[in-house]
């Protein structure tokens, strides 16, 4: 039992003889995630409702945005308007469009309802950019100054104005139109002396973000620049928020979820989300998103038996050669998945791009030669001793150039994919080991029908 | 062409003309990544270390330490005794760690030597932790408060000691002995009135991990959390240091690239670290990270060819068998695929511990069984079309059971692997699909005898 664990038994037991006041107490002093992992335990609903109605006012909000959207929409069905109202003053803008964005299409009604004109006119804007987008994640409370000020100016202003904002360790300098045009750190205000002027501290460097840009290219950048916010800018370069590293990372690690999802034939929208939380993913959810890709590989396997049939005679005559059937395609299989899954993750990192698909390509031909020569030597010293010297050579060709083809189908279907404007992951593995299959199959019969 | 491939073409011509004043003055405002890359294109080596040489001081670190190893190593080897002093020096300790790790340990013991003593007593505790532990990743310098001093007196403080600090957002407060008692954001104390006691801004709640920890761990903390950096202490909770978010986003991205080259059977050992720069990976790197597996598997295929040729008078019969064996061991093993990939990734995020074993094994058991039916349904379809209904019977019979296997034996595999202690992504889906084409090999022929 970890040590969160057993904070959570010794809280349990205030609830089930219903101490709350003591339960407030003891909670006051927890992180939000892990008054979230205690209401999540909850078994019984009025206990969750109770004890979120419990909580601190300060706290509640925090602890609602982290809890999964099936908990958050049981918690609104049972929370009066008034509640709700609080509730939703008190998140931050980001949080309560995601809140937005993942109830049911009612109770995001209801809630827009709820909101105060200000919050409402905000959701509003961040609910207006595209899915994915940068728009979609950042949060408009930051701090601007102006360059004329002076450091104890400015440093009054954030007092003031700074309480609400989600972040302050970086503020942003604007012109009269609101134009961003420099960004300083709160760092930098307090070592600076309090009479400097802003205009001495800037350095007119800054990087910023479109706010219709994907999420991916703010994860890329933020990657490359070691900030830990991303100012959001639009066309015209006003400044409209910023996004910061900690959803960032969020969104860098339910990115690799997904492509780790995709790359083994798991099918999700363009807008969709991956599984993330598997122990609670339901059966249907599981099912629809794995049978689309299994079922259509079946009926491209029509090809491998068309194959197949194309030779019976041969195999009919030398049932041998089905022994090494397997072997062969499995084999150009899982070569062609290596590449496969190298390409789409360098492609993701944006280690590759497509102009890097030729020079690839001449490497690809060389390891795929070297790992075929070596296996190919392996699956001919089966072959001796399972049929001879014939059969063993027909085995040791068939699987150099099955390792070549299936390398090569590999490390180009990603590049094909992103071509072509899909995600290089869609399914790559199973793809792959099925054109290795169909590739494998006419090649392994057709030397075997030259050389038996 | 991107914005950043223009400036840096723009340098380019300065840089052949050999107008380095000039050089010197248009980088002076750029941001070091962007230095970085452009030191990256310069092909002829002379060019490179003159870059380097005519940079400001100010910068010459910061871009050093965004180079990758092999520009480091070459540019070493050409700086005099005195210059690699003053970049050493200017690094900061964690980045310099980082260059020790990575440099041959001939360069690693020039450096060592050139350190001030300081800096040398640093790095060598930094050294001191095992690979992939915090203690490798954390940096030391950082601002330490004492509880009974005021507001004003910390924020004096910081000016004195804060300079060479890498992050200042948060400051740490620590008893007489060093132990951490509690942390305090840059934020509040810009907030606070100048004569508040930090005492009355503290609330004795903060998360620390230990510098023995696994990278992994802290990781997954401060996703948790949210946090920007957390705090690093030893077994007595006396603070090292802290690690921080971008550091962490890094590691997190490594770790994932590392489960996707895992998973499709590259191999890496435990301490090495996956492919991450493709387009560089020399030839005898790629090879070698992937012949292991490839001609393992080659050989655990043997039980394939030995199952089938159990039953060599079955096929001899009815040659039509072999049209639908690919299919059906393909089926499997795609769909033990997506179960493994599914199970990884859950237990890399922390989705799913060892202790959900049994409820995934029932779920998997029960959509297994409802993809098996549906595929089977359609592998019938193909059957009858090509060798009528008996033959259906047994090709749809042997896709149920075999999706089934597979499905179950994908969803086992990494949680025995892990139960070994190895990395449950470790040639997952290869030695899934091994597993599915042996078992189906089994299934299908032994069916196909009771029925025919």
């Amino acid at each position: 039992m970890t040590a969160v664990d057993e904070k959570i038994n010794g809280v349990m037991m205030l609830v089930n003889d219903r101490r709350w006041v003591d339960v407030r107490r003891l909670l006051s002093s927890w992180p939000p995630p892990e008054i979230a992992d205690l209401i999540s335990s909850l078994k019984e609903d009025p206990q969750r409702i109770l004890l979120l109605r419990f909580l601190p006012r300060h706290l509640a909000a925090g602890v609602f945005s982290e809890l999964t959207p099936a908990i958050q929409d049981e918690l609104l069905e049972e929370l009066t308007n008034t509640e709700i109202r609080t509730l939703l003053a008190d998140l931050d803008p980001d949080d309560r469009t995601a809140l937005m964005e993942e109830m049911p299409a009612e109770m995001t009604r209801k809630l827009l309802n709820l909101l105060t004109p200000n919050d409402l006119k905000e959701t509003r804007v961040l609910l207006g950019y595209p899915e994915n987008s940068v728009g979609r994640v950042m949060t408009p409370d930051i701090v601007y100054i102006k360059e004329d000020w002076s450091v104890r100016e400015a440093i009054e202003h954030i007092r003031n104005t700074g309480r609400d904002s989600e972040t302050i360790n970086v503020v942003y300098i604007t012109d009269s139109v609101g134009m961003l045009i420099d960004e300083i750190t709160l760092r930098q205000l307090v070592l600076a002396s309090p009479e400097q002027r802003i205009r001495s501290l800037m350095d007119y460097n800054f990087i910023a973000i479109s706010a219709m840009d994907d999420q991916e290219e703010a994860v890329r950048m933020i990657k490359k620049y070691n900030y830990l916010a991303l100012p959001v800018v639009d066309s015209a370069g006003v400044i409209l928020g910023i996004v910061t590293i900690d959803d960032l990372m969020d969104i860098a690690d339910i990115e690799a979820t997904e492509d780790f999802q995709k790359i083994s034939g798991l099918s999700i929208e363009p807008d969709g989300d991956p599984i993330t939380n598997i122990r609670e993913a339901s059966f249907g959810l599981l099912y629809k998103r794995r049978i689309f890709w299994l079922v259509l590989l079946v009926f491209a396997n029509i090809f491998t038996g068309a194959g197949i049939a194309l030779y019976e005679d041969a195999i009919a005559q030398t049932v041998a050669l089905v022994f090494f059937l397997p072997l062969l395609i499995a084999s150009g299989g899982n070569s062609g998945s290596q590449s496969a899954t190298l390409m789409v993750r360098a492609l993701a990192t944006g280690d590759v791009n497509m102009k890097d698909w030729g020079g690839m390509l001449t490497k690809e031909t060389l390891v795929g030669s070297a790992l075929g020569a070596v296996m190919a030597a392996a699956a001919a010293a089966l072959g001796i001793f399972r049929g001879g010297l014939k059969l063993a050579l027909v085995v040791g060709v068939s699987m150099f150039l099955i390792v070549i083809v299936g390398s090569l189908a590999g490390m180009c279907l990603p590049f094909i994919m992103r071509k072509f404007g899909r995600d290089p992951a869609t399914a790559c593995t199973p793809i792959v080991t099925t054109i290795a299959d169909i590739c494998g199959v006419l090649i392994y019969f057709s030397i075997a029908t030259i050389v038996l």
